[in-house]
């Protein structure tokens, strides 16, 4: 149910009319701007509420029921496009975010080569997983708190905000203290636990679509997170379980276009775990930014043949490099910019891109 | 790996054994009686361990290699099948265990009557949920550790051992105080924390397959509960996730013998939400104890109409008592005991069974 | 649109009203016997019909709209559950058919052989495929009429309808010379000429449920078949395509309930091919039994590791004859006769059953 | 098992060779130039042929076997790209095939109305159904030879070669007159009668992937054709049945770099079938380009919302048109040649293009 203001009330008399439905034993979203009008949506439960007495409020100028579950997530309530900002870098703005880097932090040397590299062609964040959900309790799991230290140093020295995996809502104070988004895995898509936790932060949260999640679930796990106040999430779409087994997940890039439409949410691609094959990360990052994508999540790694965890998704320096070339002649084609190529700067000093220095190899 | 002890080797000889690798950096799992030898398992990593190396230790025998991921899970090393004692009931026995009872907890005099009327048509369990992982926020989340007490105090008055999910490792110490066995739900069965947290408690563990698990993927959520040293699971098909939408999840009975020929752990079904459909429950039912599961988990309420969730996929009493009377002619069919009806006792007193009472309505 | 008559209505009646929805431009279905009441179908699209038009009709009693796209197939116009005959046996009245017999037809010696232990164990119906669908074009493709002439002698030696897949329409005639049921595999199930074809014949189809059919599909392709005017049908699930690779294809159960809900068809299970396993055919078929299927096709070979075609999935002799003991327990626990074990009779002649030799092995 | 012949060997030697396999009762494909040598391929059953008697034969210079099953279809025997020529187009070539058209032909005006927009937007074909495989008996089932006719006609009219499906193979006649390339729908994909029916013609086949098909089983299907000896093969990518139900498929983009490294076969995608929704078919067109596509096959309709069947998926012509303007972009990205606009001509006289008059909407 969103109650939409009339043209004339102001912030106070938002608040005022929020607090007067928290008295009715309503839960309340945000104040939100609405054509030129502000707007408040009850998003809990609702039964018993007589539509009259609404619509009888101060200011009101009418109401409206919501159609979809996904209330705070879908495009009734936001009809402009969010714009989630990390760490001086904007994501749903037009400019396409490229999460970069290696599946495992290793060792010191590894991300911060993995970021240099990463850096250098284009990249805009930087990815690498410390606490590792794996499906053997015998596999690596990840240097813990060390590997988020090592991420975080090397993200700082190149100029490259840090995302990382949270997996325990234990890690949430130090994840937030290393991290400048926290990323929820596929198969925590629905520990809603975790989400309720992320909800009370004031950090942007990557959401990744589970294995058979459907679009409407990946935007009610949203939901949870947005009901708790924290709004700066990005979705990402990263393969589904089907009956095909040659490929490691069948990356669904329909996801964007639909995600798009459903939600105001920034939605960005994983071809590494969507193909889980190194050769098709390339052909699949192209594809996702045809389609509209706002960012993508690669997989790179220094020397990938040798990497602790999925080294066989994940691309080369030279891959990498070219296919950033490639997307900078794609993306113009749907209104997309792609960062530029940046000077290799090895110094270990945070290094600046800058402009009048760009080689663009496109 | 599996180190396999000569016939005359002792249990001190095996726990000499295990030191001796511990000091060699190996993780080794508990000593396992084997075909009247101890055996026992090398369950980490061991690169570089050579294997004349172990073959040279004191009274080993001979060292045989696993041939699938989950090692604790899998048949290789227990080629016993095992039985999971919960609060006095036996699973994996020989005897089909039924676990009955509302999906949520709704008050006192729900559960009480819930927990009557289960007993007295020959459940052996009783389950409900204080903790109701829900899609949306806005639904109704279950009554917390109020709903846990309700719960209990409804088993033990009816001499039902309790089970319920925990959806957090926070709450790890509350539900071990009310709960006789703890469930692991089909969306945490990849919640990779929470499994490490179970595998250092001494509660029995009942996990269900996530809605996209494969077999294996389900038995190495098993192996991290188990390479924790918890050794008493229970695993639970419960539908999965197909392109059928008539059913809300297509219910995979030949998950039942698979399963079993692939662990040693014994199997149940979950008809209710494995089609979400009250009238499919039943022969579903059926059909699981024909194809040989140790158990069933069933929805149950005395009013279903009302319930506040799953209210479509819950059985009324009349239904749930008339399914027990079916089982009671299929399962000796396949060599299982099913329990009798009890005479009902409403007194709200502990109703012991009284054997000399039942009445058999088969 | 069902117009169901009055009381009085007489076949003259029916039939005149049929012929004058004819002259309508309408497409009407068989005169059908409903609750003491005569009914016709209007099958076809019918835009442009006025309501008024139907109801004023002589002896119209009401006119009632149908609310599933699967007329013919579905429980509006047929409340009453079919029967199908197929050369003396009968199928969905509260027997259970057993269609057993190998894979492919290989042999005379073969056919012959595996008819008499089928029939000795009690099946009711000889299966074999003398036109192979297979993946491969290099993979054996059946001995074409000359195994169809085999299997029907075989048949007729022991005194078992048989069934053969047709895989072309211009087999039609050929297949109807030799076959008492044409079975459409799954393959097939959509292939809406083949449908149209089988719709004009005077023999039962055995309908498969295709690898990603929902259930909705499969009554619509029943549908072609009975809109053609071929009302012998029975459904047969054996198994659908999903993300689990273990099994060759996961077995839906719950198609069984489900299915005899939505249609009056008799629905009968394939294990065989439902799980591609051999050791997991006897736990489903007892599972299906148990479910209420109406019977079970089941693949049998003298010597299933050396047949020419899915051997792996085919059980033994021996095995076949205890999982019909199993059934003959399980079957009355859901209302279901399950035919008695034959003297074996390997004289040639056509062995009727004689009930007064009836060995019970259960 | 492909026998690789000696640089010095000619075109006679390899027909000397082949009539000598054919023999020894071997099957053998055709003469395939191969690395500056000619080679043959035994493709049939081969038990009991001995390896050292084929390296024996005369100029044979090494026996090389096959590690896939698909044999004609993958690029083992085939290390060069196939270019598929149909009435004067070619696919495959490094130039993007677009196949645009109605659904269904619904009438002389509808069809040339369409034909005439395609071809000015730049499309390279013409499709459209005479034939149409419907799930429901009742709906629209195409206008049969009547629609191939005008079909036909619009596609010479405007100078499109045309595509339509083929349903039964009886009409293969028919639809070789009226057609220049037959298509295999995804429900016939396995319709292994059809498939050998195809193999013996002399027309281009393009082979949409089965719902539930995987990879190799469309190889397969192609292998079919292959075997029988038309080699004229193009395959389209068409959209799975997953779980996810708001599009009607899963556009299974990470098809078209996977085909292309199993098959040399060309590969296109229809994005209309492949998602179900209007508004998805444009960035999915885009998308599968990025992705490396030699084709699209997309419907148009003059005036979808009027259209007989699946208009909910079609582009309007404004829609089209844009599209087109935006593979212009990205085609040369991943280096694909689209084709230009061409000045409407609605005189209904063939309509060569002139290249003077291009006007280029990008």
């Amino acid at each position: 149910m969103i109650l939409v203001m009339k043209p004339e009330a102001h912030m106070d008399d938002a608040l005022a009319l929020r607090t007067r439905l928290g008295w009715m034993g309503l839960e309340v979203g945000p104040v939100v701007p609405h054509d030129g009008r502000l707007s408040l949506a009850i998003v809990g439960r609702f039964e018993g509420v007589q539509w009259e007495a609404l619509t009888a409020l101060p200011r009101v100028e009418r109401v409206v029921p919501f159609t979809r579950p996904f209330k705070l997530a879908g495009r009734e309530l936001n009809t402009e496009r969010a714009v989630v900002e990390v760490g001086g870098v904007t994501i749903g703005g037009g400019g396409l975010v490229v999460m970069a880097g290696p599946c495992s932090v290793e060792s010191e040397e590894q991300i911060h080569d993995a970021a240099a590299l990463v850096a250098a062609a284009g990249a805009t964040m930087l990815r690498g997983g410390a606490f590792k959900p794996r499906t053997s309790p015998y596999d690596f799991q990840g240097l813990g708190e060390e590997g988020l230290r090592m991420l975080c140093d090397a993200g700082r020295a190149h100029g490259l905000p840090v995302v990382s995996e949270i997996m325990d809502l234990d890690h949430l104070d130090l994840m937030c203290q290393y991290c400048d988004m926290l990323q929820v895995g596929a198969r925590n898509m629905q520990s809603f636990s975790l989400l309720k936790g992320l909800g009370r932060i004031d950090k942007p949260v990557l959401l990744k679509r589970g294995l058979s999640a459907t679009y409407q679930e990946l935007l009610m796990s949203a939901e949870y997170i947005l009901a708790g106040g924290n709004h700066r999430i990005v979705l990402c779409e990263r393969g589904i379980r089907t009956f095909e087994t040659f490929s490691r997940n069948t990356l669904d890039l329909a996801a964007v276009p639909i995600l798009k439409e459903l939600s105001h949410l920034p939605v960005i691609v994983d071809p590494s775990h969507g193909t889980g094959l190194r050769r098709m990360v390339t052909p699949m990052a192209r594809a996702a930014v045809a389609a509209g994508a706002d960012g993508l999540m690669i997989e790179v790694h220094p020397d990938p043949d040798r990497a602790l965890s999925d080294g066989q998704q994940t691309l080369t320096p030279g891959q990498f490099a070219e296919l950033m070339a490639s997307l900078r002649i794609i993306g113009p084609a749907v209104g997309v910019a792609v960062a530029p190529v940046r000077p290799t700067d090895r110094s270990g000093g945070a290094s600046t891109p800058t402009q009048s220095l760009i080689v663009d190899v496109s």
